[in-house]
């Protein structure tokens, strides 16, 4: 089904309002293609039902693919397995978490699972027993909520926001930068259904994704695929393995490479894989800066 | 630090009571080696709390490795980067889910992280609340605590378990195998502290598992790494990326591979792998039937 | 400088007359192409002198290639990078030699070199002293001209045409077959002044000669050419190492494989290849049966 | 059989004396190893019956191996299949012929068969009928014996011992530097009947010799067998390829690399090479300055 004039007037991305999915979003917002008519940001409560707002619900969608830490995020990469989508443009966004507390000594800390996976180090020295909530905007509203000694780990960027307290000082305890790296990012990635791509400008410097799905019974494939890049002279840029759900060790492997999948050099490496497995092109588009 | 004399007396494992871990764990216990002289299994909170508790709480500790559809668990694999540790057997473990539920028609439903993921197609097809919970048995606990009209995501085998009900037929509604895959399995492996490997014996199928450390910066290593395995005819059984943290692109590999780290074929392949980069062995282990 | 039209009615190959040489040009002149108007064979005293008749004296030249035994003819894979050449079809010849004597205990025999290698077997296991001659038809007409008791290596289809004997009974010697191989063969190559290459005939299989020049100083590129024809899946039919000349080790290399040098695969192994060395395209022709 | 006290005193070379050949004997025999107690220098006929000397009648024989701008010398690779053979030497011959004449315009040219090829330059520039002989020294006897007018092409070193003119200023025309290359060498191999190899020295710089036996049916062993070399970082000097004489296409291979046969890198390469193929180690000797 293709987009409609109204669901082109929207972009989803993972809610609720206040994460680190909502500023990416504002950043893809600034590429000069959107600064005519932006479209109107949509929260999804998952990333797959982010993705299947494409294209009825909305003509584009922002979702997180990497984390430089944590590595791929797998649902969206599982995504592309599924539904027919194209990458046009990345972003990536620093991701810093602050603790806040309205207590000195809080007897709990509520925070998201993927928050208290990328800030592991603070919380195994802190003996905290540790909430789990649904969203990082959710940790804050729980600890505004409760009456008990409580924190959260929060986005820095929601810390302004945070009400009922005035300012950072009110809170009982503030403290920054509380991420395992200190150069923690993650790169988020604006989709939409696929279109034939441009030709190739050759004063940007692009990067290629694509999915080489394994349905072929052949050992040693990723072997021969790796070397069809490497003959052509393609650098490789992300190498993830996907498990195919059918056997253990069986994968389809999302890979990211230098240059335009119209490049001579790129068609002629994709021949080579082609010949062995289906590919699934999902676009060429600029590096962030 | 060594292993005790008293912490080899514990296994650790991810808790509480009643989850996959603990299955596993027991799966574990069943093990030849494990017989004679059974460990008490201790439950810890996180994953990296349980391997943790090597050498100093435990003996020996019980993690999820890898799940055929989730594929890699991330955190074991860069445990295995922070922390010296050895496999010695690994368990395949079932995963199958039950929906219960209070009411016909629930408001909200409990589940742990994880199982959203596994079931993410029952949940997109019922619109329910989901209400994230920091375990599986917590899933249960807070259903049954609750006054709400509400559901819970359990592993089956808390099912028989599930009090106050007396059985299955006394929930308003039971739902069996929501999983989105029908032979959904997670490898469970035991982990110690590394010892000196036995010789391979002869009658036994083994694999191997081992790390690549990116600790050099040189494209396309990978590739070569593959081709060590190629040429020494080294069948591979796993292969995940696992970022180093630095830069976006920059990999660890923890591979998996049919054969012996003392079989001359696979000294060879990582005599080659370690011209270009450290290899960290996790040691060799029977093929679970 | 073109052919012209008086020197496309020659066909150049190595004299004298009588050679496999000449039998290899009688051959190509059955090819259909040739069959309308056969150019004249008209005859040269070396392999670079043959191929340097192209295009003034002759429009085209039939060289021997490759012996199954001794393997590639150097100085003709040599020519191919010196003159512009273009392969356009191939005969294979069986090579076969007898030796003829007027004196049942010849003292002397007279044999081409390269007649000497073919039939090396046979020489070491009879003591004669060998007397080199510049070609085999040279052979035979030395003995027939000496007074001593001598014999000769001759090819077997120059019996019936030795004079002054009136058939083989009249010698006082003859023995068949005395190569040291007994399915000894040799391709020739009928090569002419390149020209646009026609569209292939799907219903032809075809083979491609090339050259790559070694104008890199990169080491293992060899290898990488092999991966190159490996990942596009063209199947290689020779393999020889010419050396450049300037040092040891480092060389040339002539490749044949199965395919058309238009099939798109080919192409984009091509392609690769000539991202590291310079290509020398031979031409596209149907295998011979 | 092995070699006899009698026989090890013997060195066997090609004839006859004067050739290249005597000249790379007398240099072997400057090596450390056979100063002590020279071994006699006994000619042979043909390559073939030099190298088949071994055990029987010489301890050593001296033959070249491979000429820089002509290749590899065929019949002495050959040989190493045909007869256990171990390379324990080699010393670098510069190739230097030059032309002697009786008369400033000779009708007739002697020369060698492969001294024509190295000096095809001069004789295509030369309209002079070219009278084979079987060996270098050959050109220059016939010469002196023939009452034609006559030029030779013969090594350089021969000209001072060229009777009956005393000195080069006797002849009619003298002409150097004939070689159609400038720095044109022969590396020459000392090869025996194998022994056990001493350890390496690691003082010193070795290259070893194999050949690679094609006793399977896998197209595409080449790729493989260079990457072993590649993996296990060992750079290759040498690659020549032989056919086997059954089929067009197939080839044995005749590699040297650097480095000796007991170091590690090499054993862990042959042994990925040996799964494939039979490998017949030739030796490890120092590299000639």
């Amino acid at each position: 089904m293709p987009a409609t004039s109204s669901s082109a007037t929207f972009l989803a991305t993972l809610g609720p309002s206040g994460t680190f999915s909502e500023l990416a979003a504002r950043e893809v917002l600034r590429l000069p293609q959107f600064t005519k008519a932006p479209p109107t940001i949509s929260f999804y409560s998952s990333l797959s039902r982010t993705l299947q707002a494409i294209p009825e619900q909305a003509g584009i969608a922002v979702v997180p693919l990497e984390n430089i830490v944590e590595g791929i995020v797998s649902p969206v990469v599982d995504s592309f397995l599924k539904q027919p989508l194209q990458i046009i443009a990345e972003v990536a966004i620093p991701v810093r978490f602050s603790v806040v507390a309205n207590h000195p000594q809080p007897d709990v800390i509520f925070a998201q699972f993927v928050a208290q996976g990328q800030c592991s180090d603070w919380l195994s020295q802190h003996d905290i027993e540790v909430i789990s909530t649904a969203s990082n905007t959710a940790a804050l509203a729980q600890l505004q909520a409760t009456t008990q000694a409580a924190a959260a780990i929060i986005p820095e960027h929601l810390l302004a926001a945070a009400e009922p307290n005035a300012s950072a000082a009110d809170w009982a305890w503030v403290e920054h930068d509380v991420t395992d790296y200190a150069h923690n990012v993650t790169r988020f990635v604006a989709v939409q259904q696929p279109q034939p791509l441009a030709a190739p400008d050759h004063s940007i410097r692009y990067k290629s994704s694509i999915v080489i799905v394994d349905d072929a019974d052949h050992p040693g494939l990723l072997l021969e695929h790796l070397q069809a890049f490497a003959v052509h002279q393609i650098n490789l840029l992300a190498l993830v393995s996907r498990p195919t759900g059918q056997r253990f060790g069986h994968y389809h492997f999302f890979i990211e490479f230098e240059g335009h999948l119209q490049h001579p050099r790129v068609q002629a490496a994709l021949s080579a894989i082609e010949l062995r497995n289906q590919v699934i092109q999902l676009g060429s588009y600029e590096f962030s800066s």
